[in-house]
């Protein structure tokens, strides 16, 4: 990512919520970083999802574990879309860049979602979980219907 | 990965060094996590990596949040290499399984070596840091070229 498309990121106020601004020599360093954020976050998630949903027994350890570790991951795939990462082996799709506002607020709704989730988590409530659960889920059929092709 | 495996896991103690067991449906499910889990994590060392090597200015913060990352991400992959993992779309080589004792040694030592990173960044001294990339630089190595292939 270029010192531009950075301080554009910093402008938005994305910067603020990445821990670690994204450094990629190539757009497919960038396509497969993301990628890879998104699949060890869905993974861990999926585990919290199968308690919530009673297909595996509910273990409030695990459960804690798992979504610190979404937690972590949610912040980071989102340096990862610099200008001109928009082809190649990518399902993104063009209104990512077309529309950052609204692609950022995506972000940041599932952000929200998974705050919400880990605190229930760390606090070993599975109804909250529960709720928590939906809503992550919820935004990330958002993004995926809105920026991800089939 | 089936119950079997995680009480083989368990057994060997490895387990203990897992915040969440790894559960995966199809074994390319296991190899795609794992994959993710190593890119994520060689990400965000080579951040830390690049200012022990002075090719960008030491910044504490950034060296920081870089090392928490490595951290996080260096926990999660060895519950990703169940039995039957080792052909389709990977590099992994059979001694994974043949000899999973030592393996398992290497991925101590990487995760020791991760522990010292995280402890210098988090301190941010920059001539600890330097010297733990180092010994985290060779802990990939050594696993790269007795476990991965070409």
């Amino acid at each position: 990512m270029n010192r531009l498309a950075l301080a554009l990121l910093a402008a938005a106020g994305l910067a603020t919520a990445l821990p670690a601004a994204a450094q990629f020599q190539k757009p497919e360093d960038a396509i497969k970083y993301r990628q890879s954020a998104f699949t060890v976050m869905a993974s861990h998630f999926g585990r919290v999802a199968a308690m919530a949903q009673g297909k595996v027994p509910f273990d409030a350890a695990a459960a804690k574990a798992n979504a610190d570790i979404v937690a972590t991951m949610s912040r980071l795939p989102f340096a990862a879309f610099p200008a001109g990462t928009d082809s190649g082996q990518t399902k993104a799709k063009a209104e990512i860049w077309s529309e950052p506002d609204k692609f950022r607020q995506g972000a940041t709704t599932m952000q929200e979602a998974v705050g919400r989730l880990q605190a229930a988590a760390n606090a070993g409530n599975l109804d909250q979980i529960k709720a928590a659960v939906g809503d992550v889920g919820k935004s990330c059929k958002a993004c995926h219907d809105s920026y991800r092709k089939d």
